[in-house]
């Protein structure tokens, strides 16, 4: 099936949110905040009244008065039938209830009254685009845009296409979210659970681990979070860290000097099999993305990082 | 062995750095900023070339001016024998290599030159305190102190005493790092690996899983920590961010909802048994956490902190 655009990225004026529930609701509150206006279709009976809550919630850090709310809430429109949520629409995020058999029927009632050629993306942060879309008309513009709650206020999105998903429709789910603020990695394999929350799941199960053996309390564990390896990580992902965490030969020579960091002491799971191409593999994506920045000044970039996040934190208070 | 502190917390002028390479650097510059006096012994080689090149790596994010770090540095007294770096010692700071045999002989070197009473505190990453005091005469006054690279940033320690330690001591470490800028957690037992990069190992594991399966990249696992998770976790740590991760209910109702969020598809390697016990326990941990702050407080805060937090890794750039 052709796909052609009907909107193109930068020139996307409406937007329909199906499911305003905590995700769905902060991407109403992200597409306000971006200019757009934001057609909502939420079955739930308590709906509306949620969507005021998280509305008023996000006034101080994303509108700044109650005026400038109001102001945006003119581009807001809840309605009562999926139809005339997506008559206008130039793209749909669907943040409906995870549940697989709801969303493959409602897909299918999407392509029933919506532009075939208009890109949905979708906000599920468990199930597998191609398991969603067995019911599908137009599967070819279906999509996984997964954010991060906050979703009006993380930037980055995951965008997953199933084995269906036209390349062009994958693109431009990642152009229009671009321009909407956000940092996308387009994942070019469809893997259950995507990568973000592989990671914060592995963080957990070791919190868990930790607390189920009493070695550390909750406050703790969430302190060493916060405290120590979140700033660092704001500025330099994992593999930059350690890439930056000795004194000479970046992440080769950290990988040799803690013999992978796998083993005890750090480690009680099992560990990848860390063979010298892996190794390799490592190595080279690691300098190559290092390289880009310059070795120099990732120190330097880190280090103005941590100062400004750990003064933002501090001025807050937690 | 009674041990009698020889300067209370918020008297101590002069401190002992014993070891000056990335991590040892880290604590020299995190002491000058904090206005002591530092001694420091290292006989490597270079150590006083490196430690000149981690200063002026820090010079602008610690000290502000040439004239500034100028300043600080008459503070700073590089000498030639352990026992003239212990002489004055209030406070020591052991960050030798990570060697075994060499830190309980460096061990049994520091108790042959230090007064009895002053605490002594190792930076090590991954060896047990136990183990390394085979040799020591006065095993009390020794405690981890582990740090976060950079340790003039970051400002998360561990505390970990080892079976010998007085609690007078691991207190006194505790209280003495929080007068100098540290946010504290001391651990009450002497668990492999500690708490810090346990978490941090489990990312990296689960990184490395990712990327010999091909299922991400170098850049997009780093993106996703980045832009992702980080932000958020610099706000709220593991538990707290899943407390707030559902409309109601809290951590139970995420840990209903997502069936503990061990398993497929966020999941991959062996998750803890998650008994109807170790539910409550995360429960009434994690509660009795965000009361302290007030839920409301919680999201206000977190939103608050994230927007500074983008706001000024965005103005910085990576």
């Amino acid at each position: 099936m052709a796909w052609q655009e009907v909107c193109s990225v930068d020139a996307v004026k409406t937007v329909s949110c199906i499911g305003c529930g905590l995700i769905g609701g902060g991407w109403v509150i992200h597409f306000l905040s971006r200019g757009l206006e934001v057609v909502v279709w939420d079955p739930a009976e308590d709906a509306r009244k949620n969507l005021d809550k998280l509305l008023q919630q996000a006034m101080p850090v994303v509108f700044g008065s109650e005026l400038a709310l109001a102001e945006c809430r003119k581009r807001l429109r809840f309605v009562d039938t999926l139809a005339e949520a997506l008559a206008e629409a130039e793209y749909v995020q669907e943040s409906a209830p995870e549940i697989l058999s709801l969303k493959q029927n409602l897909f299918f009632d999407i392509d029933q009254h919506l532009d075939s050629n208009v890109v949905v993306g979708s906000s599920t942060s468990g199930l597998l685009m191609s398991d969603m879309l067995t019911n599908a008309i137009y599967p070819e513009r279906f999509v996984v845009c997964h954010p991060f709650n906050p979703s009006y206020l993380i930037p980055f999105l995951e965008v997953v296409p199933s084995k269906h998903t036209l390349l062009a429709v994958s693109s431009w789910a990642k152009k229009f979210f671009e321009i909407a603020g956000k940092k996308v990695a387009l994942i070019d394999r469809e893997i259950p659970g995507f990568i973000g929350n592989r990671l914060q799941a592995a963080v957990w199960r070791e919190c868990v681990h930790m607390l189920k053996e009493d070695e550390a309390t909750v406050e703790q564990l969430d302190m060493a979070i916060r405290e120590g390896l979140a700033p660092r990580w704001c500025m330099l992902g994992p593999f930059m860290t350690f890439h930056s965490a000795v004194s000479e030969g970046g992440i080769r020579s950290f990988i040799e000097k803690f013999n992978g960091f796998f083993d005890k002491p750090w480690s009680r799971l099992p560990s990848p099999d860390i063979s010298p191409e892996l190794i390799e593999k490592i190595v080279i994506a690691t300098e190559t993305a290092a390289s880009k920045v310059g070795e120099k000044a990732l120190i330097e970039r880190r280090d103005e990082g941590i100062v400004a996040i750990v003064k933002a934190v501090s001025d807050i208070g937690h």
